[in-house]
């Protein structure tokens, strides 16, 4: 997770892939995030039938592990595309979050 | 995007924090999928009601602001638990699919 | 499942209620359609972090047993107000979608 | 809305569909709500990218038509099989929740 495919580069990519197309028109914050839900429920999806010992294997099967890297990356890109669209920093948000959770959710013995 | 708030960085803290809360027997990848594909709901529901020009001015609302960087976090920080769980990394995921969408959708005039 | 309680019915009173609320301008398909998943979604999340065993007993717990049965009427409500809106009969649909689900999965023995 | 194409029906010959399949291990009540919400995002997905307006005559086009019908269909299937799985009555549902909204969103002149 370093280098060149840092998470800024690849938001910068898909702002600029998206341009090339002409697909700004398409992307209001209200459809990147329905496309967002619709993303990660066809993650879901191939979890739905598997028991819990299922999903804890799904990657050994290198046809599934394609589809679930496909997935995730699907749900990564619209998330990204929502945020740089809306002003927000991703990271700053969970960065933030966490922090208010570790005050919500105090650990035991912490 | 940058220094110790670093998605990896990110990811680690998230694995200690359900670690300390013996939360691990409920992470497994199928729900984590689901508590995934709930939480871009919940994201979505910001917008549900709105016109595409009200989304694009979501967050000049301090509390519709407060309450997307709230559900991005929540999505970001499900993605990034069912990666650790599957051991999928999900920069390299996005770079492979950006990779493949450049090919399957050529850029006019490129 | 009879009576004046009948799907038609409450479909009417649904359309009754949204217009005497001046709600109908938010009431576009795509609106409904993400509501209407929106909902779907808050019923998941009941049954999120439950083993498949727990979520068979779901209904002996009152409060959840109400939760499940809020949520089912939200998800029933939105699909059914889609429905007005664009002209579909669910139960002809679903009816028409049975019939070819049987020519497409054939029963063992049949 | 009659006749034999009524939902106890329907919901009976889904219930038939699943034995005769041996499908039932797989419905337990959390997957169903699983199956439903994947299905409800798959209706939202024909909407995503399109404007208000287009959304609107969504029927007018034959495949976009069926498209919408078959999403409609899988929808009020999961529904119908999560009730059965749960003994939920979901037209009571319904009932008793347009009651309880009557009271907190009264009409205006009402």
């Amino acid at each position: 997770m370093t280098g060149d495919r840092e998470l800024a580069a690849l938001q910068a990519r898909l702002t600029e892939f998206a341009a090339a197309r002409r697909w700004e028109p398409f992307h209001t914050p209200k459809n990147l995030a329905a496309a967002l839900s619709v993303e990660a429920s066809e993650l879901l999806e191939i979890f739905q039938w598997l028991t819990p010992e299922q999903s804890a294997r799904v990657m050994e099967d290198p046809e599934q592990a394609h589809r679930v890297e496909d997935e995730v990356a699907d749900v990564l890109a619209y998330l990204l595309q929502l945020c740089a669209a809306l002003g927000v920093d991703p990271l700053s948000a969970l960065d933030a979050k966490i922090g208010r959770n570790e005050k919500r959710f105090p650990a035991p013995g912490a």
